[in-house]
């Protein structure tokens, strides 16, 4: 049982780059099984189809960015100060994928015309976390950091917004002061909120 | 010669509405030919090979862009209006092709770590979008419409980051008020320009 679980971490990280290098599409279990050295028998055996695969890469790829992301915030200060940390640590995980992009923005632009249970399992993670991003702001509302009539919803609209933009700016046009330009923003859309 | 152009576009429109739905990696040559009903052969013969096919969609796609979104902005007052115009013409481009997102954001994610002529055509119609949206918002500094410390360049990431999360607000979460929220953020970031 425990070599199993090994096994499949093993063969979802080598996925999962792929994944981060090449989309999902191009990922084949028979390619998969050359990377990781096992038979395409073998790697159906834990994952049953590509779809299966598929979905089991994206939730990996969420249970890592609620690890490093989302959890370690939870440990700051509740309202702005765990708002700044996760964006913060959202910074870093973006920047430690030096040779590949996000998977579950991938996903989002690969499957959101494709019905089916890939795009449901892309949908139901990016809404939990645009759910957790509205959380943190709320709480900057109750802890009076953010004024009472702060939109919520806009604000996370917003920080979303702006995470994608980088993610482009940074990622395939190369423009200078991409980082630079997104945390003013974001510094700028915070200060626009405070009570 | 019209003849084969005709063919060419009606070639083209068919494998925009396919990487609009399926994303880039999935057209295959093969695939298109059946298709538009022609012989594989015969389509090799129009694009010499994947890549090509793949540059002359994003051409095509770009060009489409630019004839409904840029150039009637253009007939329109300098500055603030033209600004406002573009912004609407692109909402409204992009609400237009119901079933499918937009072929540009599809390929910055599918390529952005894929070097190559590809990865190069996105980079440069990305660039050029940038650029043009760049310089309407100096266009609306020079008419005294924004002010005269306005930064130009942060603007525009700001609005196209924005177009970024509407394109994902709308089209996998379904988000209540997507539109409503994008309009709302747009116009306080003009806003906040205002001389």
């Amino acid at each position: 049982m425990a070599k199993g679980l090994d096994t499949k971490t093993t063969i979802l990280e080598i996925a999962l780059e792929q994944v981060r290098k090449f989309g999902f599409e191009s990922l084949s279990i028979g390619e998969l099984a050359k990377l990781v050295g096992m038979s395409k028998s073998g790697l159906f055996s834990h994952f049953k189809s590509k779809e299966l695969l598929q979905v089991t890469i994206l939730d990996y790829a969420a249970e890592n960015f609620i690890l490093k992301v989302i959890k370690p915030g939870l440990k700051l200060e509740r309202g702005l100060p765990r708002l700044e940390g996760i964006v913060q640590n959202w910074l870093k995980w973006s920047s430690s994928h030096k040779h590949g992009g996000c998977p579950m923005t991938a996903a989002s632009v690969e499957f959101d015309d494709r019905p089916g249970i890939v795009r449901d399992a892309t949908k139901k993670h990016l809404t939990a976390l645009v759910n957790s991003i509205t959380r943190s702001i709320t709480l900057a509302v109750e802890e009076g950091h953010f004024k009472a009539d702060t939109d919520c919803n806009k604000v996370a609209f917003e920080l979303y917004s702006n995470i994608l933009g980088l993610h482009l700016y940074q990622r395939l046009l190369s423009i200078d002061d991409s980082k630079k330009m997104f945390e003013q923003s974001v510094a700028e859309l915070f200060n626009r909120q405070k009570a």
